[in-house]
């Protein structure tokens, strides 16, 4: 069995053999899915027009048309309507960049009506978040109501779906969310694709103070990133919410991705260089990612047995991790 | 539907959909209950008729006559006899105080007779402190227990539980202790009011090493804090032990209120004052509070469909955050 | 009922009561089990003679005789006949040292090999390493190999097993891998005795960057370690990467001691001394557990019921914290 064979079969058992959470291999094994980097993800309030106007110019990688708290109850009419035409039209370019929608929550009663005027523009969004998911049930009357939406829609291809979990119950259940929405993705018009901390939410409930420091976030932090990493999903880190300080912005943004976040939510354009510079690859990572993936496929048509890289047995993981920063690298350089 | 309707709306159907703990919602429901603040939490031994007399002195919320740790095996039946002869007698004046008996544990062989004894006054105590508790089967046994002790008396009101969680394995079931707490309160003389992290059995447990920084418990303090949330409970933080170092202290029970913790056990009077002050809601949070809560009033007379509040919009979690906080204000100012 | 008598009361009662994980229960009853040091665990290829001839020399408490990762794919062979070859012939002196090995992955298609060569030996290993388990089959798969494995061999006493968790899903899965392992140990030639964190995999996994103060991984080190306690398993901590800076390693250590880790994994002989240090009781926390152990003998023999020792009331999981103590003292002074 050559190196190729064995990490392959390493793979493919490793996901079979993963019991109870067994559908992740087919999500995984889809590697006709691209990755989306959303290394700054910055909401646009669907009711500001003025905003709307700017986002040819915001430089991150995700925007967020929204529908939820950027929007006063007596708007939530005039944001759909907006974001549909923005949709129809495709007046504003969003080359380059994921286009995406948050919807209010399951629980709020707005995220139905949501559905059905945003969504029945012609083009459909790339990507939808959905906030204060609480229980896996939320996510499968999400389900329902998207497909019964969508029934007369023609969809090339499904849209990604960001959810939030912004409350100590919603942290406490994530990995059943998680495992849920996995499931669903398979049936229904979403894949599921990662998962936002929102902190000001979680610490609103369980009485924290913020800090910029967030040392009272930091187990809620890593346990949102081991969660979604375990599902394969984006962990998106939380606001940092004094967007002068540029310095303690840039602390933060290269801690979280330290820890393993692949983004962070902004609430300022002047935000996005310093946190989207953050979770870019290092050089140095990018050029160790290039020549292991070449050495891995030198190995595998020399049909040798060994492997090592630069000192280390690599095995699949590892192969799988440079080539996202690979990717990852050729989609967020200019 | 007006802001009032949305946001009842919203918090009812939030309780309903909340599946798997969907008990919550009638225990959260009974908005009669009132809050019961417990900012330092002090042990009194129940044999010790020096300290016990001693109580209308002390400034502590919640006074714990206690049957436990601060007994020696020896002296239990004066303990027990004690404090009976203390309810029955109502010499000491607990007002303002929650009146409150730590038994002994489930697994100890103490606890049955302790509720005999004590629960035989015929005024019961306010709050039931309930140690070590292990699983969810251990609540099964108090409520049993409980239920047969009073089952000839007339009791006015439910009493509230306070229970411990003090080695890895009651930390890992942590959630189903609670839930399970959550549905007895439906049927048993207890209400599931608090969470109290016993540090120094859990450090024996896990055999870790007590600083005074507490790096060695930072998971552990933020997971109580969360799950005790998710549930709707108070959560206490630890003991400071060096009860002379009073910086100390405070440094250590703001970093406790900061993450979310509601109150602290204390060892010694001494330590009470600082304790408190650093539970208490700063001035210029009761007055957004209060602003909030007028806020919302006018609206809702009104009749207006949009509420934003110094700029953000107000959803049911921060109202009921902000009546919290004016109900903590009016019961801990004197 | 005396302090034995109730102590041991207690002590049965609780194991008795802990409901869903009961098995636990016989496990630790068992005390002819003595207990293995494994302050310092070193790994030490299979594949590599000159390394070999060493291990009279190192000083760990742990050597484990590797296939896996320090053994490239095409020298698996090799590695598994020369430790065969050194568990049979005996040249090499282990004594005072747990003689271990670790195997290759359930995932990895290498492992059953390994177990055939490795254990066709007369004389079996201290000790079975497994790595990178993902979820409680893989303990169900493995047990299952070891049994055949071990058919036609006459066993005298179980060999420990230690398992390595490495991702984000095996730490998700954690508490059932742990149940698992202690259910599979009443009835397989393996009895579980510890949990290793793989910190390396675990931040590839999860896309973390390792520092040296390792602030990413303070969570999950927390998190290993009240898993592992909570079963009544060693918890082994991360490897200090970074073998010329023996400060860094001494603080670290430390730290992880202080945590309640009761091992380290190092990569390299000149960081025995320094992690063995760390993970060694202290003088005085000997002294302070004979004396308990004194104490609570006298009050047993005078069978006096009250029982308190230095001003605390002593309890059966402190007074088996006392005994570990002297043990692990006894065992790893020289």
């Amino acid at each position: 069995m050559n190196v190729f064979a064995l990490l392959r079969w390493s793979y493919k058992e490793g996901l079979r053999s993963s019991a109870k959470y067994s559908t992740i291999s087919s999500f995984q094994g889809s590697e006709s899915r691209k990755y989306v980097p959303r290394r700054a993800v910055l909401y646009v309030p669907g009711s500001d027009e003025r905003k709307l106007q700017k986002i040819p110019s915001l430089g991150a990688d995700c925007i967020v048309l929204d529908c939820e708290d950027g929007v006063a109850l007596s708007r939530k009419n005039e944001a759909r309507s907006k974001i549909r035409h923005l949709l129809q039209s495709r007046e504003i370019d969003f080359s380059g960049k994921d286009c995406s929608v948050r919807v209010n929550s399951v629980e709020s009663g707005l995220c139905e009506e949501d559905l059905r005027e945003v969504l029945s523009a012609s083009h459909l969004p790339d990507t939808l978040h959905l906030p204060k998911v609480e229980s896996p049930d939320h996510l499968d009357w999400f389900a329902d109501k998207l497909k019964s939406t969508l029934r007369s829609h023609k969809t090339a291809e499904k849209m990604r779906l960001i959810i939030f979990t912004e409350s100590a119950m919603s942290l406490l259940k994530l990995p059943a969310i998680c495992q849920r929405g996995i499931e669903l993705s398979e049936e229904t018009p979403f894949v599921l694709d990662g998962v936002v901390f929102g902190s000001d939410d979680f610490c609103a409930d369980i009485g924290a103070t913020r800090t910029n420091e967030a040392k009272e976030l930091l187990y809620a932090r890593q346990y949102v990133v081991m969660v979604a990493k375990a599902f394969k999903l984006q962990a998106i880190d939380l606001v940092y919410i004094d967007y002068k300080d540029l310095e303690g912005l840039r602390i933060q943004s290269e801690e979280g991705a330290g820890m393993g976040f692949t983004g962070k939510q902004v609430i300022h354009p002047g935000q996005v260089e310093v946190v989207q510079a953050a979770f870019s690859p290092k050089p140095q990572k990018v050029e160790w990612a290039r020549e292991l993936v070449q050495a891995f496929e030198d190995h595998q048509q020399q049909g040798k047995g060994a492997f090592t890289f630069r000192g280390h047995m690599i095995d699949m993981p590892l192969l799988l991790q440079a080539r996202n920063i690979i990717q990852m690298a050729s989609v967020t350089s200019k």
